[in-house]
């Protein structure tokens, strides 16, 4: 069983407050699938008509309710989420396969829907066959238990090595009626683009038709959670999904051209980088928040490649474990990025500081300054490469002890 | 300064006994660059005559040295090699062209050769200038010193944070004349394909030309060298060289076809292998030596993928440090590799023992055995994608604090 670690020290000071989002309400429950004395289920009932959008795991090796999400996306209609703690339901086999279907068979009798209208996702231990059967009875009591501002207590119920539940929230103008826009997610050890184990729910209750919903969804990730990385590692089960109830009111959105899209995309963009960031200040055993910033690189794809390179190298993220502003490993992660790159016109910052210019030492550097940035929380790492204009963004945590203590002693 | 950890428990019990190479001959020096009270600096001479052969890191920012290298190879006649420990010389702009200037000037004087017959190799910390100065006197009064049996000290002047000399050799019949292979090797963190900051010289007797020199050395890294890594990272300094003097007699080999060549070829796979192992061996605070093995995979190129996904994945390496046969990590690895596969084919086992079949728990999985076997030093992963017939192997360590700590308190 997973061991609790202590609060992250880069958590936010709390959760913040989800108001309810038109058409959404849910429940948690202790379903024992591994884990004792805390919840594990989290099920969420939508309305009838809420459209759902969804990004998942590029690994080859897809778990089993990921199977099942992109099979369901295929209708469109959402009308429950189920997801459990504890059992990844991954790498399964067959058997996986039936505990999804069995699952989603409960839920629908429980919300009253049709199986191809409820959504899955399990995060845990690998190869562990699930048993389905210990959600029998437990969806049902839970779907009597179900109300709009169980937020937090949803993000609690989907957290695994997770330090602290994960939220976000936004309000915007949507044609003249007001959206909402709640996240939670869970995340914390294996993740890396692109998504992670990495599970993060959002719902709106504006009214956006699947394609468009979609769309958004896709563009959205691409600068929030496939630019944060703890470990390189990629997980069988990341899962994100949108769901839309329309229960704010308003025509549906069904052209990609509607103007009321535009703030609903920045605002929707914003609680994805907000939740992708927690995930990466609750990275396993991080002790520092790292945002790295590439510049001056010959595309947008270079500076990304370059940002990652950086951002997952094991000697950069000790170093910033150890508060040491070795630049030089910071050289050596452009390097072996495999992106153009000219040593002598490489410049790199720690926050502010200038530290390296023209492939060089900077003349002005100033080890007492550098070092006292390095005892900070929130460390920037900014590499100029003197190539072109493009640039990027990507987040990541330091390196610690901490994290091979967690990751070696999981299972066990 | 690095601290001196302790020795690997994966150190072969001794420094393997290397026979003299005939026309090789050095010596080490205490020249001060970083290092209090070891030697820092080795000079090889050799014979008029000697031809080399060299693979470098694939950094686009390359250190000083490997530039020089690249550069001098052209010619491809070799005469002296200097290497020094405790800075790389990399980033370090115009000064490090001028370090590298000025120390085969004063290597060739010490010499009696051309500045273009010196090959040049440095490690330690980048982006710190090199006093090249330093060098002045020293390498004179070392070339006075050279014996043809100072391989162990060699290994030791080149460490930085090895934990042990790494030596290797063999004794080939090449036509009837028996020649002498000789290899020392550095290296212990930075360590990914292709190459690392690993350094490494291989002398032999045989006399081969330069261009099929260069041949046998570039298909020989392949499952050696480039066949290890440690955290990922890549050097900028990675240097592998190999020359050849002929002093051992016999027709100089100008053909690839030359019968002379295949045992010869066998025998510099092994001390390269060999080399390469005690790396992995040695990597910053591991306990295990890993093997993986893919099979059944669509190609070479496709199983090396995956391998190296596996050996470079800090979940994977953390649960061996943590003598945890996790195997759902090992199918996130491949998952994550971006080849070909298919979950419900994957087969996994540990050693002997198969963990996995058909996508999913292998019936007959016996956690104890497998726990028992998680506790050896030398642990085998095996994966058969189940997919074609094309197999490879690569090599690792596991994921320590000990790694961390080492590479948190570098520089300071």
């Amino acid at each position: 069983m997973a061991k609790a670690a202590p609060l992250s020290p880069l958590a936010p000071a709390r959760f913040p407050d989800l108001p309810p989002v038109a058409g959404v309400r849910m429940a948690t429950a202790e379903a024992g699938i591994r884990y004792k004395g805390r919840t594990d289920v989290l099920l969420v009932l939508m309305d009838e008509g809420t459209q759902a959008a969804g990004v998942f795991t590029r690994s080859k090796c897809p778990s089993a309710p990921v199977d099942w999400c992109r099979a369901a996306l295929k209708d469109g209609s959402a009308r429950a989420l189920v997801v459990n703690s504890g059992n990844a339901n991954a790498f399964t086999g067959k058997k996986g396969a039936e505990a999804v279907a069995l699952t989603a068979e409960l839920a629908a009798e429980a919300a009253g829907c049709r199986p191809s209208e409820v959504y899955l996702a399990s995060t845990g231990v690998i190869g562990e066959p699930l048993d389905a059967g210990k959600f029998r009875g437990v969806l049902a009591e839970t779907a009597g238990r179900v109300s709009p501002g169980a937020f937090e207590d949803a993000g609690r119920a989907i957290m695994t090595t997770d330090t602290f539940p994960k939220g976000a929230t936004a309000t915007v103008d949507f044609g003249g009626v007001p959206v909402t826009i709640n996240g939670i997610a869970k995340g914390a050890g294996m993740i890396a683009p692109d998504m992670a184990t990495m599970l993060s729910f959002v719902f709106t209750d504006a009214p956006i038709a699947g394609n468009i919903l979609q769309d958004l969804l896709s563009r959205g990730v691409v600068d929030s959670f496939n630019a944060v990385t703890v470990d390189s590692d990629t997980s069988t089960s990341d899962t994100l999904l949108l769901f839309a109830t329309g229960k704010a009111g308003g025509a549906p959105v069904t052209d990609a051209a509607d103007p009321r899209l535009a703030d609903f995309a920045r605002a929707l963009d914003s609680v994805l980088l907000d939740l992708a960031q927690q995930v990466a200040r609750d990275g396993e055993g991080a002790r520092k928040f790292v945002t790295v910033e590439v510049r001056g690189a010959t595309s947008k794809k270079a500076a990304r490649r370059i940002g990652l390179s950086i951002a997952n190298s094991p000697l950069v993220k000790t170093a910033v474990a150890g508060e040491d502003a070795n630049w030089g490993r910071v050289v050596m992660a452009v390097g072996k990025a495999g992106e153009e790159a000219d040593r002598d016109r490489l410049a790199i910052w720690f926050g502010d500081i200038r530290v390296a210019v023209d492939g060089e030492r900077d003349p002005s550097y100033d080890e007492a300054a550098v070092s006292a940035y390095m005892k900070g929380q929130a460390i920037t790492i900014a590499v100029d490469i003197g190539l072109g204009d493009a640039s990027d963004r990507v987040y990541t945590c330091d390196l610690t002890k901490e994290y091979v203590a967690i990751n070696g002693d999981y299972r066990s």
